[in-house]
């Protein structure tokens, strides 16, 4: 077994610092070893190194973040992100940064008000240091962004630049949304952690829509314990700390269904070797038994995404179509028209009724694993990837976390391992990620 | 029996024109009887006359509309809503015209975009008028809209302004949100019909939200069938028309629960005298066997809302707190930090539970009627009354629409009857109302 984790050491021929997570950097800031404006400098420096190779950035508010982190210099620590530097994917507006959504149309463009998420963050003393890239609309025609891994590969989207900047140092947290895949699959490419919650956890407000019915926001971190302080931060400070879940005895499903014939023979592998670990850690792994979950529910994803973006888009189509790319056109936004209204409202209660369904199945289930993509990143920049891998569990409403657990052999990238929960569990399901995590790469 | 519907005849002494539905422009305009640009003008003349006594309207774009309706003047009729001038509350965006949430902390806000239903309208050649008064951020502190009826009574809210505007004639459709009851309260205390749609049928990009689990878009009409052609634009110009739907053995359910003894004497002889008619036109009238669905409803209603409301107003907690009213502080946003995440989690699940339950108990059932507030419109327009009588269908994600079909005898203010339909009824919901309609009224 070649397949082993390997920490993204250099970017286009730069030694790239050693990540640091949020926890480490609260820790340093609690204990006063550290003050916000040096942990933000640190940030800043890594913004200097790796910008120009890797277009993370739609826009960056140094001044402001600066003026902020002194401001919190003079402060007693406090709030679940003091001091910490964020991003934020330029589909979720901001009342003091420019928001474009990843498209011409809006160059420019001001918000009047924070999303809720943003202002959350703000709230919990986090320091937002700027946008971050994002396809078109969220949809697949790709900004600038390369992969920190290896520029000539796509870094997976449409949370493009929020996987990078966190990858390459430049931002211990980077907020992203998911509709698809849009979280687990540039976190898989780009070798970090990504979480995309139970749908409904996080307020979404202030974020462009895309899909309603299946849109989440998700978080990029270097460090699973991180998911634990952006919970608190954005849903309830009181949220009791679950202690450490053991291995021994979780009952680990690994799921072949729907797309395990698409993953590569590294992928595959990797799987398997997961599947290894964690059984002779004590865990109870077995094969998914889906009872048929899977069946049609590719059909209904694309009849709900379609008919609902399409119609988020409106304004857009009626006013600057022209302006919209062609993938975005005749892919999604054309699928939606293809739709009738009775189709789509069969799909979503037909989701409604899977979801339920699906609940049980995991009743008797810890977590299922799979691979986060088919593969490691693809070369060239002018595609964002498959998310495949990610539609069930988006359709389903469950929280999912990616693993960078190991590296292709030929390519010498990043590998992600899809770690996915019932609904509503999202507590429990960060502390096996981190248990999980722990055991694959030690 | 005294109850009996009368239609609006003047406002503080001025005689109303006979409001037109759009329905009866539409058939005006597509026989060449009338062009949009007069269709309009009969608009803007209800304004000059109504809108000092009534305050509607939070920005009226008068030459804008104008210039729409000329270049509609020179086209072939096409699109469901061609030259049928509206309104769109003030939580709604508008790319051309200000949009201020009702509250003074988005004192001349210009967003960047149409929200969707907006955008939608105009797309189906809808000629929009303005934007109409919303309580502070669709929540209760009002605006300075008074009731056509009587001026010195509420219209109620939050959809204040779209209410009062098609009451009085200035517009023959408005669209409104609702969280609680902010359509259907509003609408039948201004006696004209109120649609509060399936959740998740319309598009809601673009609209502030409140509380994302229960936000709905709602209109109002002058005219049941009006609901048809607003349908037809937002979802799909195909949606095949239901035929008139018969009284003869649908089966109406009248809900006691939960707050029939919170009605007023006229709303209870309004429901006992409906139930009558209903009867004698060959209707199956029992009691609804709810089976327990409302015994801990308003209780998850409100840990839901305040939860969510509390966190989609981050912004504004953070930056601008003491400009939020009083009742917005103590209220819902006071209910929100009381709720901990897990109580909020443990509510919404019961609720996706007990509309799935709900589902089952209309299947037997074709619509419920109860009333759609407890009274007439109070005294006063430091309130916008209560939403109690709306809170359970909203809660259960049902299309709810109201009916004008009484006025209260000591007031002569208009009393409305709510029909409720199953989730994802809503076309034959609309049929079955316009049969109770034409069945109370004739």
């Amino acid at each position: 077994m070649e397949i082993k984790l390997s920490n993204l050491t250099e970017i286009n021929g730069l030694t790239k610092p050693t990540g640091t997570s949020a926890l480490g950097m609260k820790l340093a800031l609690s204990s006063g070893k550290m003050k916000p404006s040096e942990v933000l400098e640190e940030c800043i420096a890594n913004i200097d190194l790796y910008e120009e190779h890797l277009g993370a950035w739609a826009y960056i508010n140094i001044d402001g973040a600066r003026e902020v982190a002194r401001e919190l210099d003079n402060k007693k620590p406090s709030g679940a992100l003091f001091g910490i530097p964020f991003a934020i994917k330029d589909n979720i507006d901001t009342f003091d940064m420019l928001t474009e959504y990843g498209t011409d149309i809006y160059l420019g463009y001001q918000p009047g008000r924070d999303a809720a998420c943003v202002a959350g963050m703000r709230s919990s003393n986090g320091v937002a240091l700027g946008k971050t890239i994002c396809t078109e609309f969220a949809h697949r025609h790709p900004g600038k962004t390369a992969n920190p891994w290896n520029i000539e590969h796509t870094p997976g989207g449409s949370s493009s630049g929020s996987a990078a900047a966190v990858a390459s140092g430049m931002v211990p947290i980077a907020i992203g949304t998911q509709t698809t895949g849009s979280v687990i699959r540039p976190a898989a490419y780009c070798g970090v952690i990504g979480y995309k919650p139970t749908y409904g956890d996080f307020n979404i407000s202030g974020v462009l829509a895309n899909t309603p019915s299946f849109d989440t926001l998700g978080f990029f971190t270097n460090c699973v314990d991180d998911l634990v302080l952006i919970r608190k931060a954005l849903l309830d400070e009181s949220i009791p700390e679950i202690k450490k879940l053991s291995l021994k005895g979780a009952r680990v499903a690994i799921a072949a269904k729907p797309y395990w014939e698409e993953a590569c023979a590294s992928s595959q592998q990797m799987i398997e070797e997961a599947a290894k670990v964690l059984k002779d850690a004590g865990a109870d792994v077995f094969a998914l038994e889906d009872q048929g979950v899977f069946e049609n529910l590719s059909e209904w994803n694309i009849e709900v995404s379609g008919y609902e973006f399409a119609r988020t888009l409106a304004h857009e189509r009626r006013l600057a179509f022209n302006k919209l790319s062609k993938i975005l056109r005749d892919g999604r936004m054309a699928d939606g028209f293809r739709v009738a209204f009775s189709s789509y409202q069969a799909a979503k209660k037909n989701l409604e009724l899977l979801r339920i369904k699906f609940d049980g199945v995991l009743n008797e289930i810890d977590f299922i694993i799979c691979p986060s993509a088919q593969s490691a990143a693809p070369k060239g920049l002018d595609s964002t990837g498959s998310a495949d891998f990610n539609m069930a569990w988006t359709s389903l409403h469950c929280p999912v976390i990616s693993l960078p657990v190991a590296l292709e052999k030929n390519t010498g990238l990043p590998l992600g391992l899809q770690v996915v929960g019932a609904r509503n569990s999202d507590d429990r399901l960060i502390k096996f990620a981190e248990a999980v995590f722990k055991c694959l790469t030690s």
